[in-house]
């Protein structure tokens, strides 16, 4: 028999055991989207190289055109125009302008731009301005997106849209990322077969092969489908360490009964480094949870039953793989509603309760109503948005409470 | 010169207007998630095949268990184990037991397990039962999770790793799904070159093809970089057909000055069944977002700034990619925090503002800081965390306040 740990411990000691990042690879940013840099970006160069007009208008010196009102207009000698993605033939002295169009480079000696709307073309070699500009009006200073040598994303940042676009303006056209976990997924048992296969009588297709790629690729890894073992030590043993060599985490499932879980236990502590860190975690659905380490990687043993091998997943298997993923930083993104709940759930003291949740949106707010059915049911998960848990202290919750829940997505 | 329209009735026309979805196709489920289903699919038959054992113990007809207990135990005839992943041999009678294992088939005549735990094996043909069962105790019944003709999954469902299961089970290993938009990207500015290109004197990198593919990508669509085109009519118009004819959607981006504006509306004009809906939307950023159509396909100009350009696809052309994608019910998975305001945030009556915010986790909740600088800087948009909307009959928002900010991931 097993003893039963509580969930918080249970994350403790696969955080504390596992705790390494999977290495480094270089990637061309078009294909970094949403991964985590290994090492901050330091911009090589001023950005952008030259201060540039982001309006219509002309090139001053602000100090030329202090006091210009529609009462007041004043004239400036005009000295042509800078064609757009040329530098500039003319410097801008005292009582001159140049004109400009938005993104063009800002002629030296000009510190401002005055909008086309506020000025009047006297002539080729003259404009009269009605309004006044102070330094620093309508243009960017070379630099000032990104000064030269200075930091502009952090290591362990998740790279999104406009990360990507200020590494191209930079000219960083590849990037250093964390290696993404590769996953092996293990089916076990003797009633199952490939989901493409036709079951004979008594074998059922197998589901959780297709369940935990995806929750795998959902997160971030990159999964690999070893194919389903029937419920015996050696073919176990054997598939785990051809999983270990091609993986850096392995996802054992099923052997929902007691026998096949002890084939679970006994193929991974007859693997080179093999241990048991825990089997039995309190939690319901996923209590079978079994975690363990097969040549120094982590094993674990989740329920052939579909809703518990999930909820063994996200409890341990996706922080896991974040982590690995250098996902340190990615915390201001949660998958999370609140809503009202429907109806009161009971739940046990000394353990966490997970409950399968639909959600409907009442205007500005969600209320929760639960999926009720045993965990054997994927239909249960089929029918919710969320899971909705219920911390290991808690008696239960009541119909009207404000509750939050994790989006299964 | 043009005349601006409100953001919801620029929304307005592009639903109006482009409102069909890209057609559909058949792929296998392992590469169909977060994809749209296009078609409803229905069970092909009863899911489990078999009423199924859910614990490991002894299935009985329950009414043979009624009144047993601790101190009135009750005796059953043992018929033997049903075999995993095998029909049973034998058929459960008044008063008879067979021993089965967490997934096993339930044998004829029997409606309940009774668990191992509260039985007591007297011989090899008899045990002793110290607990009553109630009908559909530890069983699943044939075809609870899904009889045979049951509409599994609607159209319009985007598949998550749960869903995939089910039609994993069911022996459902292609899905039709709605094709993903393809969308065309083309830059234009004579001062712009592509990012792995060094930049002449008063040339610039692209950013923009960077920045919009990536949230192409984000939003479900399928990104095509066109290159860049010089601010010039007849080139601009080439490469728009060219686009039109690769892709369901088009995007050009730049033309930030008023002439480039003037030439991206003339060679959308150009192209066959050219049409301009609107040029420039009450919003800040992205006022001069032009939004027409070119052989019957929706085209969009974008500034050239990169912060107005995410502006105006974030408002415009997110919502289209995931119209065009069959999106309809992805709805309750909003990608928003509520956080508190750290300062007043100024706004203008008739305008949508949005603000770049930088967003801290204080404990349970949220504040959100306002990013400044003008939108020409990317730097703005990589230090914020989201986007936070002023509607445009708010005068602004004060320090304080709760606010709902649209994480940009």
């Amino acid at each position: 028999m097993f003893e039963v740990i509580d969930a918080e411990e249970a994350k403790s000691i696969v955080e504390e055991n596992f705790a390494a990042t999977c290495g480094e690879e270089e990637m061309p940013i078009e294909s970094a989207l949403h991964r985590v840099l290994a090492r901050a970006t330091v911009s090589p160069e001023d950005m952008p190289p030259f201060p540039r007009a982001t309006m219509d208008g002309y090139a001053v010196k602000a100090e030329d055109t202090f006091g210009a009102s529609d009462s007041f207009p004043l004239v400036l000698k005009l000295k042509g125009e800078v064609p757009m993605g040329e530098m500039p033939a003319q410097t801008v002295s005292r009582g001159e302008t140049v004109q400009v169009a938005t993104g063009s480079v800002l002629p030296e000696g000009a510190d401002a731009v005055i909008m086309l709307e506020y000025i009047e073309n006297l002539s080729s070699e003259e404009i009269m301005i009605y309004r006044a500009v102070a330094p620093g009006d309508n243009i960017i200073k070379k630099g000032e997106d990104y000064p030269a040598n200075s930091t502009v994303l952090p290591s362990g940042h998740v790279l999104r849209a406009q990360d990507l676009g200020a590494l191209a303006g930079l000219g960083i056209t590849t990037v250093k990322v964390y290696r993404q976990p590769v996953v092996a997924v293990v089916s076990t048992g003797d009633e199952i077969v490939d989901c493409r296969e036709k079951p004979g009588p008594g074998q059922i297709r197998d589901i959780n092969t297709t369940v935990l790629s995806s929750l795998i690729t959902t997160c971030g890894g990159v999964p690999v489908a070893m194919g389903i073992v029937p419920d015996k030590k050696e073919r176990l043993k054997n598939s785990l360490e051809e999983a270990v060599e091609r993986a850096d985490i392995v996802l054992i499932s099923g052997g929902s009964s007691v026998g096949a879980r002890d084939v679970t236990v006994e193929a991974i502590e007859s693997c080179e480094n093999g241990k048991i860190y825990f089997h039995g975690i309190a939690v319901r659905p996923g209590k079978p949870t079994i975690m363990g380490q097969a040549y120094k990687k982590p094993v674990f043993g989740l329920s052939g039953n579909p809703v518990s091998a999930m909820t063994g997943f996200l409890l341990l298997v996706k922080p896991l793989i974040r982590r690995m993923s250098g996902m340190t930083r990615y915390t201001t993104c949660p998958r999370e509603v609140t809503a009202v709940l429907q109806r009161n759930l009971p739940s046990t003291t000394g353990r966490e309760d997970y409950y399968r949740v639909y959600l409907h949106e009442e205007g500005e707010r969600y209320t929760a109503k639960p999926v009720l059915g045993p965990p054997g049911l994927i239909n249960t998960m089929v029918n919710a948005h969320g899971l909705l848990r219920i911390p290991r202290n808690t008696e239960g919750l009541y119909q009207g409470e404000e509750v939050t829940v994790e989006i299964l997505d």
